[in-house]
């Protein structure tokens, strides 16, 4: 096992009802004004607009809303976020959404503080030390954003999908209400249970060894959320279901998991997020696509552990026999499991490539280049 | 699954080497003078001493030393030490040591700011609402007191060892220096290893359900634990075992394994406070013999979760066979599991459970009362 830091200071309140807490744990923080994120709208459909807007009320919280954030949420929005964070002088921010709102609050609330253009946190130009505090109504269990501090932006003008970590994003509260989840479309419970599985993945498979606790924890997470999955496509308003992925999706990417690792391999998400930048498909579906590929061209080089994981997962005796059986859970629960399946076309291949190249080398377990790269969208045909 | 509020805001330093880290963790939160707290002796001769009093000068941290703290640690100690740290105006309280010391610690740190007896904390007069800053070294791997805001002092007049919990109590910072603990003797690894088991149990055996992910994280941690005791009486320098036992002896105690449930059942652990009060037997071999007796008296309360531990840790098919296996596997690792083992007579049944009503009604999974634990203690004779 790897020496480690483990330090996540977020709050999370979790259960039913919990939304009505919020204002309470804003006010508790000393704060008076925020600035009120979220995206297209589903918020004021399902009540989560109205169970907010209240509990500011009620705890004497002003507020200024910007919404239409979207899904790979991009840097413009950002910018016009900031802009009106300023001219508010609001005290912090509260997003209330999935892993879009939520990074694209960091990203504000770092941006509240540096001069200079935010996108710079994500080029490694500036280190964020500084964030207004931030707070979150989660609506969809995905990217553990909620409890991490981390965010990925797209800079739709360069099409770079990038990220920054900062220990001033972690979310101050953040409240997980289940039952918030029992309308969501089909397609988005599965995508973001995909994204949570992957998270476990990419510290499952980054080659470090000797992690006996940590390996059976993450086997935990992905069986509960692939047994969770299954349960909601059939039965959206299952609260053992869903509150049970709900904690494993935020458990996924809490630095629990990366607990004794190299830190993760990240390759899958690297070359992901070229997709998802250049045709603005869902993450959790650009990761289908990827993970089983990537899979495939570098399990030589642990193929212990890619047996274990047959094993360990689908019961399954050969590291080929786990990967193909992971593909094919994708695919029973609806992902798209190739580029054709997302209508890709496969001249494209150069194109991604010469995208996701401009973060190479990356990877733990096999440093991946250009033509690997190739190679992995070429199996993901 | 139940509603629950996580939030665990320790910084953990984990990793050989750490504890030289200890006076620039101290020094980075502004304090300038500490009372270092610790044991009987043993950091001098295992080198953690040296290390812990080079880091605190090299950051120029100013300290004074109480030492003399012993297992089952006892109320004087925490009054002769609230009253040097006020006299000595120190800032923080430094913690070297295992859960005597650190619960030492958080009651001395909570003590030096109320004006009564600090005892008043555990008998539910006084609610513990601030604290001078904790800092620990952690020297041996069994209450979790390093990740969490409880503390266990037994007051030496009257018998009673009782806790208290505040969210004060959290250690800012909590060093695991898994090699320090290469020269624990063997005893004091394995009932470590007990009282970390016992734990999770407290919250897998408390009634609640549908925690489908906890129960599996759950499960990691007592297998891991057991392998890692099990290596590690006969090896006791293995660095793997060590390090993933001290890893999940905290989480065992952190919040993580509490989320979903009924808070923890916590009978074996009431009874057994009333064997270390009574006897001064160290608090894992208390656990030892106390647990399987509890399991087996309290198990038809619920059988389905009684034999899933029997499968899931053992592979037998019965719950009363997993209880079997459990005690066994206490035997063979040296604990013991009988009063007569510990050499206190039968005789005494009546006087322990007299000790132990004091806090009667108490248990989540069945409610007991003074027959209740003559007839536990009858079992474990």
């Amino acid at each position: 096992m790897r020496d480690f830091v483990f330090h996540n200071p977020t709050k999370i309140v979790f259960g039913e009802g919990k939304v009505e807490q919020i204002g309470e744990e804003i006010k508790n923080l000393g704060l008076k004004k925020v600035l009120f994120l979220y995206g297209r709208g589903s918020i004021k459909r399902n009540g989560v607009y109205d169970a907010v807007t209240e509990s500011l009320k009620r705890n004497g919280i002003d507020w200024v809303e910007v919404s239409g954030v979207k899904p790979n949420p991009v840097l413009s929005k950002v910018h016009e976020a900031i802009e009106t964070a300023r001219k508010e002088s609001v005290e912090g921010v509260l997003a209330v959404g999935g892993g879009s709102v939520i990074d694209s609050a960091k990203t504000i609330a770092a941006g509240f503080y540096y001069d200079g253009d935010i996108w710079d946190a994500f080029t490694g130009k500036h280190k964020v030390e500084r964030s207004l505090p931030i707070f979150v109504v989660l609506t969809i269990s995905a990217t553990g954003s909620e409890m991490n501090g981390g965010a990925v932006i797209t800079n739709e003008k360069t099409s770079q999908k990038y990220s920054f970590w900062s220990f001033t994003s972690y979310p101050k509260v953040s409240v997980i209400d289940p039952t918030i989840q029992f309308s969501l479309p089909r397609e988005q419970t599965v995508y973001g249970g995909v994204d949570a599985i992957v998270h476990v993945l990419e510290y499952y498979f980054d080659g470090s060894k000797e992690r006996i606790l940590m390996d059976r924890i993450m086997e935990s997470i992905v069986k509960t959320i692939m047994e969770s999955v299954e349960i909601l496509v059939d039965d959206p308003r299952n609260y053992v279901a869903r509150s049970n992925l709900a904690w494993a999706a935020t458990l996924a990417l809490n630095g629990l998991t990366s607990t004794g690792s190299f830190g993760g391999d990240w390759s899958s998400h690297v070359i992901e997020h070229s997709l998802s930048a250049l045709y603005d498909i869902p993450h959790g579906a650009g990761l289908a696509i990827i993970t089983p590929a990537w899979m495939q061209y570098v399990m030589e080089e642990d193929r212990d552990k890619f047996s274990r994981f047959a094993r360990e997962i689908f019961k399954k005796d050969k590291a080929e026999e786990g990967i193909e059986a992971f593909k094919n859970w994708l695919k029973s629960v609806g992902a798209p499991v190739s580029l054709k399946d997302a209508g890709i076309p496969e001249d494209d291949i150069e194109k991604i490539a010469q995208n996701a190249a401009m973060r190479a080398p990356f990877g733990k377990l096999k440093k991946l280049y250009k033509k690997d790269i190739l190679e992995i969208l070429s199996l993901a045909r």
